[in-house]
C-alpha cells in the first residue's frame, strides 16, 4: 500500500472515527483504525465493539485532487499514536507506504516516522445491513431529538435497558422516549416513509451522544436503518453503526398523568436561573432538593435551605396560575435539564398534588414532554 | 455593615482574591473571603497562608460611583459558596447586609440569600510591611521574567528551596534562577532603584505561577518590597503576598559550562516541532528522551526509537554548525520548555559533549539562558 493524501482531510476523518476507539478495549486489534484504500479513495474505520464509526475520504472532490494513490493496500495502525503523529506532521501532504508485511512508513516534509502496524484481516467485519428499508431525519432535527431525550436515560446499569432511548414508531410518527425511573423525556416527531416492519428498538444512550457530536448543525438528510441488533445513521460520508440494547423497554405511556390540579405557565429561562441560583445551596445537603411555592397574586417562590451554610428565596411572576395551591420540592438538578430541553420558550407545568409526577411543555406545542417525580420534604 | 455595589466589579474582585483561597487548607477561617468596608471603598481578603491577595475597589472611579455605603463593617463568607452566589446573581446591583452578628443577606432583583458569615476578627493580620525600599517592574517584563524561569523548579519537596525561584540583586540587575538539578532556567534583568540591603531570597513557584495569573499584559509599573520573610507585590488595585522559602538556595553560576566543543544556530521553532514530534514515540517508553546528532552538511537528525511502537527521524537544516561533531540524548519535555522560554526565536546552542551539560540562549541577547543535563544512552 502506498498513497499520498492531504494532512487536513485525513486529520477531519480521523477525528470523526477516533470518536468510536476506546482506550479500554479488551480486544487488542480495536486500538487500532483500520485503513483501506482502493481505486476509490480512503476507508478509516473505528470501533469499541458497541459503536463502529466509518468514514470514506474520497480521491477526488469538486475538482480538487485529496489523495494520489500508487498501491491500494490495508492496514490497522494503533489509533491514538497515529492520530496524534499526523496532527503534528509538518506540512500538508502526508505520505503512507506498507512493506514487509504490516511495516508502515508515514512521511511529511523531512519528518519520517516507522509505525508497526497490526494485520488488517483481524479487523472485524462490519455488520451487513440492507439499505432497502431506510427513512431519514434532517441533521438538525436528528440532533435536536437526541438532546431532548438523551439526557434523562439510567446511568445505573441495575436496569440495562433504561441506559438507552426507546425508539419507537407508531402511525407516521417517531416517538422517543427516556427515564431513569425518577424523571421522563418524550420526544414526538412525525415523518414520512417510516418503516412499518420494525416498531420499538432501544438504542444505547453514549451511542447518541457520540452521534450528537459527529452529526454538524444542517439539515442535510440522515440516512436511518434499523435491524433486529443494529442501527446505521448514515450521512454524506460517514457510516455510524451502534448496537441496539436488549429486554423489552417499559410501558410508559401510563406513568403520564392526565388530569391536573394546578396548571402554572411561566418562563422557562427565568425559572431555570431561579432554580440553578437555589440550587448553589441544595447542592451542600448533596440531595439538591428545591422548593416551589404558589402564592397569592400570580407568584411562586423557589427556596433552598442548608442548615449550616444558609438559605435562598427568590420570587417569579408567573403568566398564569390557575387550580389548587401548591407546595412542591424536587431535583434541582431533573428541572434544570428538563427546562434547557424545552429550550428557553415559555412553559406550561402541569400538577396533580405535591406527591404526583409533573409534567412540562412547551406552550407552543407538544412535541416534547418532560415529566419528574416530585421528593417529599413537606 | 450594608452597602450596594455593582456585581461586576465585585465579581473581577473575588475573581483575583479567590486564587489565593484553597479548599485544602487546615485553617477553618481561611476558607472565607474578609470584606472590609470603609467610607472610601471595598476591601477583599482571600489567603492559604502561603499567599495572600488583597484587591480595593473604591467608591467612585472616573466619576462613576461603583459602592454605596450605608454602614461601614467587616465580615468573613465561605469563598466558594459567595463567589458562585455572585457569579449567579439576576441583576448587575447587589446588596449585602449583616446584622445580628454575622447573619448575611445578599440581595439582588427577586434572589434573597441569607448565608452564616465568620466572625473577620478571627481572620488572620496581614503582614507588616514597610513600602520604603521598593523597587518596580513593569506588569509584562514582570510576567515575562517568571514564565522564562518558574517552569524550571523542582516539583518534588525533597529539596524544598529548589520548589521555588531564586531572585538575586547584583549590581544594578535583578537574576533569576530556577533548577530541578536536571536543567536550570536564568534570567538576568537591568533594573534601576534596586535595594541594596537585600541580595538573595527564594520565592515559591506556586506563588509566581498565582501572580503571573492575576497580572495583566500592561506596561504598568508593580511595585515590589522584600522583606526577610515575605515579598509583597503591589499595582493599581492588588497587593499580593507571598511567603519566601527559607534556606540556602545552592550557588549555581559554578555549574554553567564556558568553554564548548560544539555551537550551533538553530530557529527555535523548527526545533521545537521536530523534538515535539519526536517526543510522541519517546513518551510511549516513559523517559521521553530523543536523540540529537549533528551529521554532514549543517544539517541535525532528531529521532527517537520505542522498539514495540517504532520510531521517527527527522533531519532539520541549522543556521551555523562549528566544532566537534556531536551525539546526545536529553529529555523532549525540557528542551521543549527551555525552547518555549526563549519564545520562537533563533537559538544558540552550545554544547561540552555529550555527558555535559549544554546552554541555549537567543542570537539576541543573553538575557535568558538554559542549561539542560544530557541522558546517557549512546
Amino acid at each position: 500500500m502506498k498513497f499520498d493524501i492531504m494532512r487536513d482531510r485525513l486529520l477531519d476523518g480521523l477525528n470523526d472515527v477516533m470518536k468510536a476507539v476506546s482506550s479500554k478495549t479488551t480486544i487488542p486489534i480495536l486500538t487500532g483504525i483500520k485503513i483501506d484504500v482502493t481505486d476509490e479513495g480512503m476507508r478509516l474505520t473505528g470501533s469499541d465493539a458497541d459503536i463502529t464509526i466509518q468514514t470514506f475520504i474520497p480521491v477526488e472532490e469538486n475538482g480538487e485532487q485529496l489523495i494520489n494513490i500508487s498501491e491500494p493496500g490495508s492496514i490497522v495502525l494503533q489509533a491514538r499514536m497515529f492520530n496524534e503523529i499526523v496532527r503534528k506532521l509538518p506540512t500538508n501532504d502526508v505520505e503512507i507506504e506498507v512493506s514487509n508485511g504490516f511495516q508502515t512508513h508515514i512521511r511529511s516534509g523531512k519528518s519520517d516516522f516507522h509505525l508497526i502496524g497490526l494485520d488488517p484481516t483481524e479487523y472485524p467485519l462490519l455488520p451487513e445491513i440492507a439499505m432497502d428499508r431506510q427513512f431519514s431525519i434532517p441533521a438538525d432535527l436528528l440532533k435536536a431529538i437526541i438532546r431532548e431525550t438523551v439526557f434523562a436515560v439510567a446511568t445505573s446499569e441495575s436496569r440495562p435497558v433504561l441506559t438507552g432511548v426507546n425508539w419507537n414508531i407508531h402511525e407516521e410518527e417517531l416517538i422517543c422516549v427516556a427515564t431513569d425511573s425518577h424523571r421522563l423525556a418524550r420526544r414526538k416527531t412525525k415523518l414520512e416513509q417510516l418503516p412499518s416492519d420494525v416498531s420499538s428498538v432501544v438504542i444505547p444512550g453514549k451511542s447518541l451522544n457520540e452521534l450528537n457530536k459527529i452529526l454538524g448543525e444542517s439539515t442535510e438528510p440522515v440516512q436511518i436503518v434499523i435491524t433486529n441488533q443494529q442501527v446505521l445513521f448514515k450521512d454524506e460520508n460517514v457510516l455510524f453503526f451502534s448496537r441496539l440494547l436488549e429486554g423489552n423497554y417499559p410501558d410508559t405511556s401510563r406513568l403520564i398523568p392526565e388530569d391536573f390540579k394546578t396548571n402554572i405557565t411561566i418562563n422557562g429561562k427565568s425559572l431555570l436561573q431561579a432554580i440553578d441560583r437555589a440550587s448553589l445551596l441544595a447542592r451542600e445537603d448533596r440531595n439538591n432538593v428545591v422548593k416551589f411555592e404558589t402564592l397569592e397574586g400570580n407568584v411562586v417562590e423557589i427556596s433552598s435551605n442548608s442548615p449550616e451554610i444558609g438559605k435562598v428565596e427568590e420570587q417569579i411572576q408567573v403568566q398564569s396560575l390557575e387550580g389548587e395551591s401548591l407546595k412542591i420540592s424536587f431535583s434541582a438538578k431533573y428541572m434544570m435539564e428538563a427546562l434547557k430541553a424545552i429550550d428557553g420558550q415559555d412553559v406550561v407545568i402541569q400538577f396533580t398534588g405535591a406527591m404526583r409526577p409533573f409534567i412540562l411543555r412547551s406552550v407552543h406545542d407538544d412535541a416534547i414532554l418532560q415529566l419528574i417525580l416530585p421528593v417529599r420534604t413537606y
